[in-house]
């Protein structure tokens, strides 16, 4: 088991990293002071985990909330329904809220356990690439509305991650490389050796074999813990790991939450958002093609949906990464150092959708 | 215009105490820097003060959300008719809520704020004397649940505080008489010398005069500033402010949230809490009975309704107060000195239900 430590003064965590680690009772018991433990999942992960899980809390008293699958659990009525589950359970605020799952169980949950009488502690068990490497880390949390995904939320950190990566086993493909987007989003954002690095073993990711598996997923949580430590509310250096997600949640808005995979629309975002870059003479020539080829590498897509840009374009005005009425974007400066940029001219920015669905 | 300053590290805030400050747009301006700003208030409110506060706000972009008046407005739809206002007039996360009216439209649109776009600046603008004495401290946000009150909320300090006495010359008796029952508190629990002086002006207080009210307030904040400061999060000292209210809850939830003002239900919580703590040997002869005339002089209730103790006691023990399986109480050592016992013995309880109410 490897671990590290995501440093955040008093609400400081480990991460623990590794093989089989999700039944390991030694890795609940010190956040189960009160006895009690509420298992949040879902209908797809319960049949795998559940039992195992439980297992490893044994001695303590145990209730699950089993929601649906998919992005449309992270909804105000599901959120009710934990909490309804959670009251019925007469669950007190030294209950342990466990997340197991992906990342729509983690923001859920984590969300949850945010405002459950003002504040629960919980554990994040991320059963997904995509989870594992970005959602357990750093402690946002949130539910969708209507009009734009997260836009209700916390900052709430977890007592503990416990990211076993024997649970990838069963994640579906699609699943697998939706993840990896984010592992890519990592590298190109802050580390260029770590893009080397992806170049090189894109191939043993996708096999899933444990060691590479285990490898990238410690950098990215390195990397997220390093950005996270430097501005835990996203005021500043943060926003530097939105790369790609500005294009990327208005492709997710546009088709229909879901349509899309997180990572699927945030593949295509990054595209987008190199094109973007070098369009604002940020990118050396070649550096978009080498976005758009390890993306593809991943298997993941780089053409957004059939959309005209000004609809994404309108989409993106709503998103809460507008700052006082000016489309901000996290371009790249160079591949493996992104930056923030203010006042971007339409223009370029429709630019940059039509180059990337060439 | 008197201010004291509730310490809380980088979450410190000022409260401005006075008559006539609600319109003043120096109060708000320096809030004001993403040059946006929503209204939360109520029905019975708007009409006296919204275009005052409107005023005061100009050259902002401004909007506004009226909720119905009372308790029922603490709720899962209302909250998120909150939001559906936020976002369609697209309010972003340098949006200003001003919170104007009671406590229930402080606890409201301070968690509107906290969890909107994973948190946005409040001010605090209490037009009640419950609120203005303790609602308005402390940065406890909370709706309510059909299983128990405040069982969803946040910990989110407003940027500042304004409180205006002078709108409480609209009060309802009523009302003024439940926000004593708050002042009453933070004096049985922490101020042996606050007791005597609002022995002796409670004619003023009730009378409205202006210097007595701006004096009960301030020495309310004070108290409650530092408790507060001591334990933001309500892990030690801070429960003692909880005097009369795990009784008070029981009460309220009994009666169905609204027949009892809240602070008529903490009224008669604190005669009931007094009457608990001289059976347990804390309280001096004569000590209950000086609390139930204390109550009792502020035109408020002494015996609480017609419930069975039983009925009572089993409401207490879904209160979130209750920890590891066991009931616990703010008593009073002393007329002043509030302590927090556990493990406290039912038939005790139920003795003092029955004994505050001969």
């Amino acid at each position: 088991m490897e671990s590290l430590r995501v440093a955040l003064g008093e609400r400081s965590y480990p991460i623990h990293l590794g093989a089989g680690l999700l039944g390991r009772a030694d890795l609940y018991r010190p956040y189960l002071g009160g006895g009690s433990a509420a298992i949040v999942t879902n209908e797809v992960v319960a049949p795998l985990y559940l039992s195992k899980v439980k297992q490893a809390l044994q001695g303590a008293r145990v209730t699950d909330v089993v929601v649906p699958d998919g992005e449309r659990a992270k909804s105000w009525q599901t959120l009710e329904r934990v909490f309804d589950a959670l009251l019925a359970a007469r669950c007190g605020r030294d209950t342990l809220i466990v997340a197991l799952g992906g990342g729509v169980v983690g923001d859920l949950a984590g969300f949850a356990a945010a405002v459950y009488q003002r504040g629960v502690p919980f554990v994040q068990v991320p059963t997904t690439l995509l989870a594992q490497v970005d959602s357990s880390v750093g402690g946002k949390t949130a539910i969708n509305h209507a009009r734009g995904k997260n836009m209700i939320g916390a900052f709430h950190q977890p007592r503990a991650v416990i990211s076993d990566v024997a649970t990838l086993d069963t994640l579906p493909d699609r699943e697998l490389r939706a993840g990896l987007a984010e592992v890519i989003k990592h590298a190109l954002a802050l580390d260029r050796e770590f893009v080397h690095w992806l170049e090189d073993h894109m191939a043993e990711l996708l096999a899933r074999e444990r060691a590479a598996l285990v490898q990238a997923v410690k950098r990215c949580c390195e990397l997220k813990a390093e950005v996270v430590a430097a501005d835990e509310r996203e005021t500043g250096i943060r926003a530097l790991l939105n790369f790609g997600h500005t294009f990327g949640h208005a492709i997710e808005a546009g088709t229909g939450y879901g349509a899309w995979l997180h990572g699927e629309a945030i593949a295509a975002g990054m595209v987008m958002a190199a094109e973007l870059s070098a369009r604002l003479g940020l990118l050396e020539e070649g550096g978009a093609e080498r976005v758009r080829r390890l993306v593809s590498g991943a298997g993941l897509p780089v053409v957004g949906p059939a959309l005209a840009p000004e609809a994404l374009i309108e989409l993106m005005a709503v998103d809460k990464k507008v700052s006082q009425g000016q489309l901000r974007f996290v371009v790249l400066e160079d591949i493996g150092r992104a930056a923030l940029r203010g006042a971007v001219d339409e223009r370029l920015v429709r630019d940059a959708i039509v180059a990337a669905a060439q």
